[in-house]
């Protein structure tokens, strides 16, 4: 029997699995990732927590055959560099070296979200589907696209990116300087910057300013949702301009590349599903040209926690990949 | 040798190739689709272009192995259906007995523009690329997707439909119901909803009065280069915004799929490349995510009125596809 590692490396958390080569969880483990965000610090924690989740699993950690490490930034696979991960505070971090010294085994990189769609692509919502496209909604909108078995990135790494899929020319400024890109509307940075403008400049009234006064610069997912169920209007507005949009990006996929089912997760999902995926599918159905949502799937993830680091785990034991292993 | 037939059925003329296993044109014919356009009179000269085609070749009939026929609609290739087809007022024609019966060997049926950029993928602009993406500017906007030698449709058929990416909420009512469609900016048909909204409601003046007095219904690539040339504004602005909105879509293409190049063709493209393509790069350039055009090719369409015939007759040569022939 073999055994794999995956490692989900975010801004506050770092969590590890470890699986089998039939990709059973045998055990995990999970570290606060700290305020010293340097990458030899972090680094540091990431070892110390593979090598907790390889004891929680009673495997040696000599019996791990290779590691998936997933980090929130987009990652030049020919170059081995880390380019921007904003929430850790890294650019162009080269990872080879340390990677090799650290491990002393074959390591692979790559982008959480990209590890997460894979994750739900072989063991959550995705299984047995030829082709998936998942969106992650939280303070931004992160997203990930697996065909028939691959994760298509593009020559410039950036396959997945939905969140900056331009949705309304012109429209509202988004964090990355352009202008109506899907993140603006529907992850919690557009939303905020939306619902400022409601109660700022038009006098409208929010029971945030309550339930999460520091709402103006960060708003929890279970804030959004407790204003939601006292049908706060502000919030209730801000949500159901997310979904549409997110309803237009699902039909734009649909007629771009045509999927089997899209895939939505995420904080804000996790929250309030229940009323959200009714409006996306809504305006998916609306949105999408000549009845091309008949018969894709609309499905929230499955996997949880758990999704990114087991991505990463299986994508490293798959053995058509192993030529694209940094070693 | 095995020899293998690509018929291009368009709305005004149906173009058949002959081609070896190598993919080399050994002969083409031309025929006008006609007025009536009941699937078995035109079915008749699509037969009568490919007899053509196969005397042109010096090739006997029989020694054609397989035929790829390309339509201007979606193709439903389980229920063996074409779905929609407005060019021809087709409407959900069952295509498996008349070419079983007319043309009594393997035929497969697909949509003319995946078929195209099929051709480009394997001899054309796209030649040696891991995945491309075409987009045809015309009367309207059709595209398509190929990734890893897989033409990409989804389970709707739709994959390809980049024409109908919403890019503008709320903008401009498209032909297909939806708002703010691409094609709404970027074919004929919105250019000249929009140039009609220039002259009859903000007063402008347009040389196409005189170069093209229908030019309110229907309006020849030409006819926009001419007075493109002679610096008509209205045109000039109904160009740039077409181009702009390519560009956009171009971006959103990288941020969501990645692909290697993005080829870009049609009789706009022909008539007015050398004006148009510069600034649908510069658009894709300033709208791409975290500089994502880098490295992705901008190139325009290379095998002409080849294309679609070329790709349809290559699609039937692989062996690997003949499991889905319709037989």
């Amino acid at each position: 029997m073999e055994y794999y590692a995956g490692i989900d490396v975010g801004g506050t958390k770092i969590y590890a699995v470890v699986i089998n080569n039939e990709g059973e969880i045998l055990g995990r483990a999970k570290l606060k990732t700290g305020g010293d965000r340097t990458f030899e610090v972090v680094f540091k924690r990431i070892l110390e927590c593979y090598n907790m989740a390889c004891q929680n699993s009673q495997i040696e950690e000599k019996q791990i055959a290779a590691v998936g490490l997933a980090v929130p930034s987009s990652v030049d696979r020919l170059r081995r560099v880390i380019k921007h991960a904003p929430n850790l505070s890294w650019e162009n971090i080269k990872f080879s070296e340390p990677l090799k010294n650290g491990f002393g085994k074959p390591v692979f990189v790559d982008n959480d979200v990209n590890m997460g769609v894979f994750g739900e692509y072989h063991f959550g919502a995705g299984k047995g589907l030829k082709s998936i496209y998942g969106m992650f909604v939280g303070t931004g909108l992160g997203g990930g696209y697996v065909f028939d078995g691959q994760i298509v990135r593009g020559v410039s790494y950036t396959g997945g990116e939905v969140g900056h899929m331009i949705v309304k020319i012109g429209g509202p400024r988004c964090n990355c300087g352009n202008k109506g890109c899907l993140e603006a509307f529907a992850a919690k940075a557009g939303m905020i910057k939306y619902m400022k403008n409601l109660v700022d400049k038009r006098g409208k009234k929010t029971l945030l300013e309550k339930l999460a006064p520091n709402w103006r610069t960060t708003v929890g997912s279970s804030a959004l949702r407790k204003a939601f169920q006292k049908k706060d209007k502000v919030v209730m507005k801000a949500l159901k301009r997310s979904a549409n949009a997110i309803g237009v990006a699902a039909a734009n996929l649909i007629s771009v590349v045509g999927v089997d089912a899209i895939i939505i997760g995420g904080g804000v999902i996790e929250e309030l599903g229940d009323f959200f995926m009714p409006l996306i599918r809504k305006s998916m159905i609306k949105h999408a040209f000549a009845n091309g949502a008949e018969g894709v799937a609309l499905l929230e993830s499955q996997l949880g926690d758990d999704a990114v680091a087991l991505g990463a785990a299986w994508f490293v034991r798959l053995p058509e990949k192993q030529n694209m292993l940094f070693r």
